[in-house]
């Protein structure tokens, strides 16, 4: 990484960390409608940041619901095009009282919690800063607003071509965003997307995420009789839709902790030895990240516990009910009872066949005297970049760049969630995403006292104009 | 029967029905505080009924909750003590725009819904009296009174000595009728209690029934983890409460649908070759039986649809909820899982006895990665009166009254549901019942448009002064 990029970010902590606290300050709630204003306030409020210090092109992109911002730098021939993805909204704030300081007051606090600094020392080293926004999404998004500041004033110009697309409803589902990439597909056809709205896989270790979980999720409904049975007068001669319901989901799984389901696996891809060999790096204590969650962990025999978070598809059931569930007893036997389902897939599988098997399984599996009710929902494909081919520049790429931005050696690692914008990338513009995150695993997203290291948002910060500038690099 | 009885009931048919709708207009519904004056005032009307139209020496006893109406008749040295049950309140009637008129003006109506004359005619012989409380259960204790009217009326004096206890908690689950009992134990000393708050096993024809289920109820709470956890962060690595939940269940029954409990069927008495000539006698349409509820049959194998419902024990699931249950899919594996069970158990077992086999066989089947919580709730002992020994009486007089106050031979028939009451007569008074309904299958108790036969009351009028004298008869 070049000198000046690293003095200009020391010499400017202070300066991001306000820049960031005034962004911090905004409550852009999505889900709440007595935000609105706040967040198209806060839309317009990027866009003129990027005019007027960054000297892109910008504009404000209205939606059914919060507005997009849509940035483009001048005009670099011949050089790599990238796309940067933020979310300026937030997750509610409402348990209120379970924060120590109000969530939209942004402060300094030493890891420890004891010391409550006013400024910025020693690159942010021991410190973090928390309030509602600081890992998810603002601190993050505003790292690369800070890396293409820096850039800008060092170098006078953007090494690639960027466009910054800033979405205001990705805490409630994104909704609009498809339409926004489909109406702008060509504005915003790049070559890369980069994404830094996740973690390290570790605290404290740069992560490189090359792959994602994908997803499908159903509904099954039973109904064993036109309605409750009293159980004295009816009780043992009718099905009793819970337990049929039981009985089901029972079967979903064998001893060994594998879907029974015909075609489950269908398509999932080898672990490759230098994944392995990546998987190993990865610091984990299993006794540890079990007493995390009082839990005991079990899972799908001959798979360790990280290669069954991030390598394996699963199936669970997020929730079911059936029959009278309020206070006190109710004598009855239920005649309807309905569980809704979800399952994780990785790459190579396919959303739409794993969807069939599954329906198909379901309707083989329910007896004659129950009637089934299955009701498709949500698909979304699983992601990875291949490290061959023309992946294997941007691993690269990526790779000393985090090295470089945090000064240690990063970790490669799949991911077990699912990220609908990464799955649109794909699915729309046809580009790969680099997934670079910033948070922590303890940063408490969506909970209260959230929190970023601030040493991640400056190591981010260098990380991305490096990254940028190795892009440029490549492509020569 | 008397000719004198069958005349006085003959001549006083229109005097008992519009006795019958002075009570039904009063809106004594237990559940809803805005009716305590209601209750009351009902309690003083029936108590001053007992004085003033019986001869008897009434009190109204107040309780915790709504007070209890306690009779006596003149005292009648050496013959039989019997305790009359009833009770004046009823259920809600808000669904006032499902009932064809309002709950609280009785009318008349024909069999067929078509005609509703204003005067009873022919014995009530094709009519119904519909109201709220017309069956459950002021119809049927009123019976008694105006048998014991008649009783006065033609005899001057009771046969035997009467107590009658109405109570006006029934439909709020009897709270405070046990203390009432305890405290008034002496006085409620008797040699048999009457009840007629259930109905005919088959429509028109008479029924008594000798035998009620018992019952147990109880809860689990399952708990893997200490809170849900996101299932693309963690899904494949933890227990999943829901799906624990449903092995759990899945496991109550075998495939020939008996309980696997080891001692769940301790204690059941084998079914008497006279209680099988009994059962055989219940005309019982199996088809259409399934059809009105468009259920299929189910349930353990080797015994017959009512021996099911009657004479076997029965675990059911009334309700399981886990994880989420809300709109739409949330992707998590789900920590906590609930579910509530009953049982219905039958002569001769002892609920706690169950209680703890099956909370034993919880205990031993949850596996040891997931935290069980069971929460043991009502215990409901089986009642069933002896045919044999002093039972034996009981069952002639029961089954010679019903066959002269009906003109039909009557049926002899288990009940698969659990009467409190009668528990509680056997528990604190040591006395049996004799379970004597007028209602029919059809009578919507409970629902809206609730009906009584109406030759069912005057049948019940004749069978009350019939059975009185009778028991008279064989005290002697």
């Amino acid at each position: 990484m070049s000198k000046e990029i690293q003095a200009y970010v020391a010499q400017h902590e202070q300066d991001f960390f306000e820049g960031l606290c005034d962004l911090l300050r905004r409550p852009t709630v999505s889900t709440d409608p007595q935000y609105r204003g706040e967040l198209e306030s806060c839309a317009a409020y990027l866009a003129e940041f990027g005019r007027e210090k960054l000297g892109f092109t910008t504009r404000v992109v209205p939606t059914a619901g919060h507005p997009c911002v849509i940035m483009h730098s001048e005009d670099v021939p011949g050089a790599a095009r990238v796309l940067l993805y933020g979310h300026y909204d937030v997750q509610p704030a409402e348990d209120v009282e379970l924060w120590r300081r109000p969530p939209f007051e942004p402060y300094l606090e030493s890891c420890d919690g004891k010391e409550h600094p006013e400024k910025v020392s020693a690159g942010g080293q021991g410190l973090v800063i928390r309030g509602r926004g600081t890992c998810d999404d603002k601190g993050q998004f505003w790292a690369w607003l800070c890396a293409l500041r820096t850039l800008r004033e060092t170098r006078g110009q953007m090494p690639v071509n960027i466009t910054v697309l800033l979405e205001g409803e990705e805490e409630i589902g994104s909704l609009n965003l498809p339409r926004v990439l489909e109406e702008h597909r060509e504005e915003l056809g790049v070559d890369v997307a980069i994404v830094s709205d996740t973690g390290t896989a570790v605290k404290y270790i740069p992560t490189m995420h090359y792959a994602l979980r994908g997803l499908i999720s159903f509904e099954i409904a039973l109904r064993t009789a036109a309605q409750d049975l009293h159980s004295g007068v009816h009780g043992g001669v009718s099905p009793n839709a819970a337990v049929e319901l039981a009985n089901i989901i029972a079967k979903l799984h064998d001893s060994a902790g594998r879907v029974v389901i015909p075609g489950f696996y269908d398509g999932v891809r080898a672990i490759e030895p230098w994944e392995k060999e990546a998987l190993a790096a990865v610091p984990f204590d299993e006794e540890e990240y079990a007493r995390g969650f009082a839990t005991t962990l079990r899972g799908e025999a001959g798979f360790s516990t990280n290669e069954r978070r991030w390598f394996r598809p699963t199936l669970e059931c997020n929730g079911m009910s059936g029959g009278y569930t309020g206070p006190g007893a109710k004598t009855i036997v239920p005649a309807a009872a309905s569980a809704k389902f979800s399952a994780r897939l990785v790459a190579d599988q396919d959303p739409a066949h794993i969807m069939e098997c599954v329906q198909r399984w379901f309707s083989a599996n329910c007896p004659e005297w129950v009637q089934l009710d299955f009701v498709a929902g949500e698909l979304c494909r699983p992601y990875l970049l291949e490290k061959s081919g023309v992946g294997a520049q941007l691993f690269a790429v990526a790779e000393a760049a985090l090295r470089e931005g945090f000064q240690r050696e990063p970790l490669l690692c799949r991911n077990g969630g699912a990220i609908g914008i990464v799955a649109e990338f794909s699915r729309v513009l046809g580009v790969p995403t680099l997934l670079l995150g910033l948070g922590s695993p303890d940063d408490a997203i969506h909970g209260p006292n959230e929190k970023l290291e601030l040493a991640n948002f400056y190591s981010g910060i260098r990380m991305g104009a490096d990254l940028l500038e190795r892009l440029a690099q490549q492509n020569k």
